[in-house]
């Protein structure tokens, strides 16, 4: 089997916070049956993300493994630290672009208590993550997140890999199976893998445009000085992902039944004040302890820019080596 | 205020699983204002079930609260136990009837991720737990599960108090607080309340009919011998709580795309095998570890005892003795 004979060069994750539990069952399932995964050809590596968190059935132990991938972290060597960073460093040191068995894509796969519906989230503009996002959304559709410029959360594991994306499908509960996020992430995961054989053999045509909704900030619910939410998510917002919301829109619902509705907070940039926002990850559950109810993002459409062709080219080098190169010891 | 010249008649218990999060905060709202809980001239004693585990946003620490009330580990004095039986102790010490605020009716606030809607649990056939749940089917419609003859779940909360009821909403995220859900919640409290009113007035008219769902047994997800599950819930089947189960019908879906059907098992009761069975608790996420897909019920329609009403009585008699007594220091 072709996979079998290549040196890994697609890094599969699934499993980052330990209560997720779609994609680490899948996984189980194609470690069983590799060919139950539509690999397109590509050498994976399949890899649960975090896995004493995934046996707890716990976000994380310690900290968010998906928040401790900053170089700070990863280079702090001798000082006193967590599991989540050691876990972030033994996967940069053994799959990481210099690692033992070395990958250039990383595709992280999560779930989220947000009606997402099957998305991709993009750290940064990166030319190689942004046209391999408009190439799935010019094949599936996806909504893409772009999450840049927050300094409140960084360290994604995926920024640690040359070329990566997110893959999140929801709505789910926490610590839940349910077969129509399990399909979904399937799709996202295979056609994510047919597209990156195409950039290999040369042969994948970029769309023109691609829509993008970037990360503006996020709200928190109304809360007393001790931390006590005042008011939840307002039923008409409740799994209205990726729906316009305006000013004036109800938007948090308070114990007695009034309505709080959206004002543009201050930090909005100017010309955004007055239009449409567009939310995402609206009251995901692990947010909360984040200070986060939703967040807010603007919608854009970008042409696709000839640099990402060229990004892609250079990553097509890359993985025709890598396939060249067989499978280390 | 009514509600605070009396004695305490009835323990409203939230969070007695600390990642149920609806219930806790309509508390918290309910203890800053006392008036936003319609209580209906009840005396009524607010309490968080499981603060410890409510603060780590978890089920619970070390054992389930709410398998945790039986009468030997709660009588085991002395010995080694744990975070959840000391504290299943403490409330019945200080809430139970003997106690030191002794309450005669017990609610015990919790949410699913299953689609139970606005449902009760009743544990076992004591006449006043099924007279107040047929009241409060009579005036809201909602199900009712008896839970009984289940050695392998027992020690429920509820069953350390004369009279006593869950009320369970769902569905929804563990850790997430949801509008509709606390909706639910507060309109099931408000009405059992005002039913307690009604009983302690001797007002109450108690229908002719209840329609329950009596427990039979419950399914795991087939497995690997190491524990693994082989297969999910089948789409058809998710959400789909108080609808009949027939043989043949889609039951779970492989990670392949198998459909496995629903097959009757074999410890179902002589006369029930071929026909409908109504599911419950459909992939509750707690659940998975007690090796819990669904639970199995029989629906039947009874007619109200007459012993019931007497049973009603008994409890009007020590309400209103209760009222009477007045708040002790």
């Amino acid at each position: 089997m072709a996979a079998q004979s290549q040196a890994p060069a697609v890094l599969v994750v699934a499993g980052t916070h330990g209560n997720e539990r779609n994609a680490p069952w899948l996984l189980q399932h194609w470690q069983r049956r590799p060919s139950a995964l539509a690999s397109s050809g590509m050498a994976i590596e399949l890899v649960l993300g975090n896995p004493a968190a995934h046996q707890a059935n716990l976000r994380y132990l310690e900290r968010d493994l998906n928040r401790s991938f900053q170089p700070e972290l990863l280079a702090g060597d001798g000082q006193p630290t967590c599991a989540e960073v050691e876990r972030a460093r033994e996967l940069v040191a053994r799959f990481g672009p210099q690692g033992e068995r070395p990958c250039l894509v990383a595709l992280d796969l999560h779930s989220t208590t947000s009606a997402m519906g099957n998305a991709l989230v993009v750290y940064g503009r990166r030319p190689t993550d942004l046209a391999l996002a408009a190439a799935l959304q010019a094949r599936l559709g996806l909504p893409i997140y772009l999450h840049e410029a927050d300094p409140s959360q960084s360290g994604f594991l995926v920024e640690c890999w040359p070329c990566g994306l997110v893959i999140e499908v929801g709505p789910v509960p926490q610590g839940l199976i349910q077969a129509p996020i399990c399909r979904q992430t399937q799709l996202a995961l295979e056609v994510s893998l047919a597209l990156l054989a195409e950039i290999r053999s040369g042969d994948l045509k970029l769309p023109q445009r691609v829509v993008v909704h970037r990360h503006l900030g996020s709200l928190d619910l109304p809360r007393t000085p001790e931390g006590t939410p005042l008011a939840c998510l307002h039923p008409l917002r409740q799994h209205r992902d990726w729906q316009p919301l305006r000013p004036g829109d109800p938007l948090f619902l308070d114990p007695s039944g009034g309505t709080l509705s959206y004002q543009p907070p201050a930090w909005l940039e100017d010309g955004l004040a007055d239009g449409p926002v567009v939310p995402v990850f609206i009251n995901e559950a692990a947010y909360g302890e984040k200070g986060i109810a939703l967040s807010l993002t603007e919608r854009l459409v970008w042409s696709v820019q000839p640099g990402w062709g060229d990004a892609l080219k250079a990553l097509a080098v890359q993985l025709a080596a890598a396939a060249e190169r067989g499978a280390p010891l």
